[in-house]
């Protein structure tokens, strides 16, 4: 069923890096490129119908039920008790199952652009729960440290999941994110399954020092207290198995510089930061060529690391 | 043998609160009272010469190997490759095995009068590894979150072991501490040992947001953030069961105003964070009474959290 086109809204919502190596599940902020948008208008029948997903190569459900951006949108009339519907038109602009935060992207994307629509009846905070709900969808697992920072932008910390608390960090002018995007793909479901239910307590100490390290170097904008923090005792000695690019670019961004390097999300991506535009651009070189060297063609991403979130990029509204 | 006093130095070393809810082993900060003092001068011989120990009952060993303020010198005089030794008269005003940093106190004054007399070889910092060795033979685990806030005051992080690096954070002028005292005694080794060797990882995960938020609350002065953050999922659970008051304490200082509640160190100190004296004062008076309603007897002490550390406090150098 084409729905009628009336009033119209494109909203775009940046990719995302999640995890930041020592803050598992905590940590994302936002880059300025790749993203999704998202075009949004009212129809009469009740309920959320996905019209189109462009760029997916065709391989994202069509049913709202089963689509991020249609769960997102569809909890959001329930909460709201509207009477219309709202009907999508999903433009990927970014690669699926990069690590990059694809599919909170579009769900905070077509949040955003819904809650519009709807004469705005929440904060933009408040479209976090009905995101959540979509990543379940996606991946199994309610996680927000990708949808968070795609809705609101910056650096987010998710202190809770229960009750929901999601922070803004404040982060130095003069830091940067490089990320490296290999042609390959990780199944995030797996990349979740495969880490331990339990880790030994020395550890999670270990672990947890190196989180107070990151958020206060970040704060005060101590990058060599941020190169210090970013290890990763647990997730990633795991995961990095996934991952046969993972060591050669990791060496290949910290000779370059970088103040730290680790994984995107679940990966394939890479990121590393830098405490200069300079600095990024040089790592982005590195890893590029790394990456090469292995057979891997890929992508590369420079950005600063304070980016805004969802934003409308056209329409009529 | 009694050493000939030539050149004397008297220092005292804060007591500190350790663990501080959600940072188990990597947050401590200091107190502005109680405190030990340690009075040290110069001999001939070479060695540690524990001449007395006041205030303990006569329980703390005067054999330098197994005394914490001992070890501490002991194995600075090592390092800096002394000819001379030092003598120690120990005064503890403060109680033994009360989770305030009893045997770090005695061990940071003891090694920060050491290092006057020997004319300073260290900066205050590089105390620290001889403070860690003291730890190591006080409680059989070598740990710094109270000898660091002792010898330097303030705030500490202990972001990682290995390497040793301590990191002071600012902390808001307006917060204050409440720790109360119940006359009863923890074995600091025993309530180590009954921790699990491992632990979820979706409560570690929990965890770690908290010491994310409560970094971020401190150096922001963001009081709500930090009281969101007072939540301890790992240790406090397990540890509560040794102390017979836990509840009951933690219940009186929440009702009267403050941030949050916890053991301090392995207990059985409680302290309590708040947002101004007046409720920290406030808040000694209701664990207090809450204390002595369960036939408990103990001391309070109030301070505000920016506290100096080790300090010389009388002596002829």
């Amino acid at each position: 069923m084409k729905q009628e086109r009336s009033r119209t809204v494109r909203v775009f919502a940046p990719a995302t890096v999640s995890n930041v190596v020592c803050g598992y599940d905590i940590f994302g902020f936002a880059l300025s490129e790749p993203g999704d948008e998202v075009q949004a208008w009212l129809v009469d029948e009740a309920g959320v119908f996905i019209e189109a997903v462009h760029g997916d190569g065709g391989r994202l459900p069509l049913e709202a039920e089963w689509n991020t951006a249609g769960v997102a949108v569809s909890r959001m009339l329930e909460k709201a008790g509207a009477s219309q519907g709202i009907a999508l038109e999903i433009h990927k602009k970014m690669p699926l199952g990069s690590g990059m935060g694809s599919s909170a992207a579009s769900a905070a994307a077509a949040a955003f652009a819904a809650n519009i629509l709807l004469d705005s009846p929440f904060q933009t905070r408040e479209l976090l729960p009905f995101c959540l709900e979509a990543e379940r969808t996606a991946c199994g697992a309610g996680h927000v440290d990708n949808a968070a920072p795609s809705l609101l932008g910056g650096f987010i910390l998710v202190r809770s999941y229960d009750p929901l608390d999601v922070v803004s960090l404040p982060v130095p002018p003069g830091l940067f994110c490089t990320v490296i995007h290999p042609r390959m793909e990780v199944n995030t479901g797996q990349a979740r399954r495969m880490l331990p239910s339990s880790i030994p307590l020395v550890k999670a100490v270990r672990q947890w020092g190196n989180v107070s390290g990151f958020t206060a170097g970040l704060i005060q904008g101590d990058f060599d207290l941020i190169r210090r923090s970013m290890e990763d005792v647990i997730v990633e000695p795991v995961r990095s198995s996934l991952l046969p690019h993972y060591h050669e670019t990791r060496r290949a961004a910290m000779e370059a510089g970088a103040l730290g390097c680790g994984i995107s999300g679940s990966g394939p991506s890479m990121f590393a930061l830098s405490s200069s535009l300079e600095t990024a651009l040089e790592t982005a070189l590195a890893m590029k060529k790394s990456s090469l060297e292995l057979g891997l063609p890929c992508e590369e991403y420079v950005s600063a690391l304070s980016q805004p979130g969802a934003r409308v990029v056209g329409g009529e509204t």
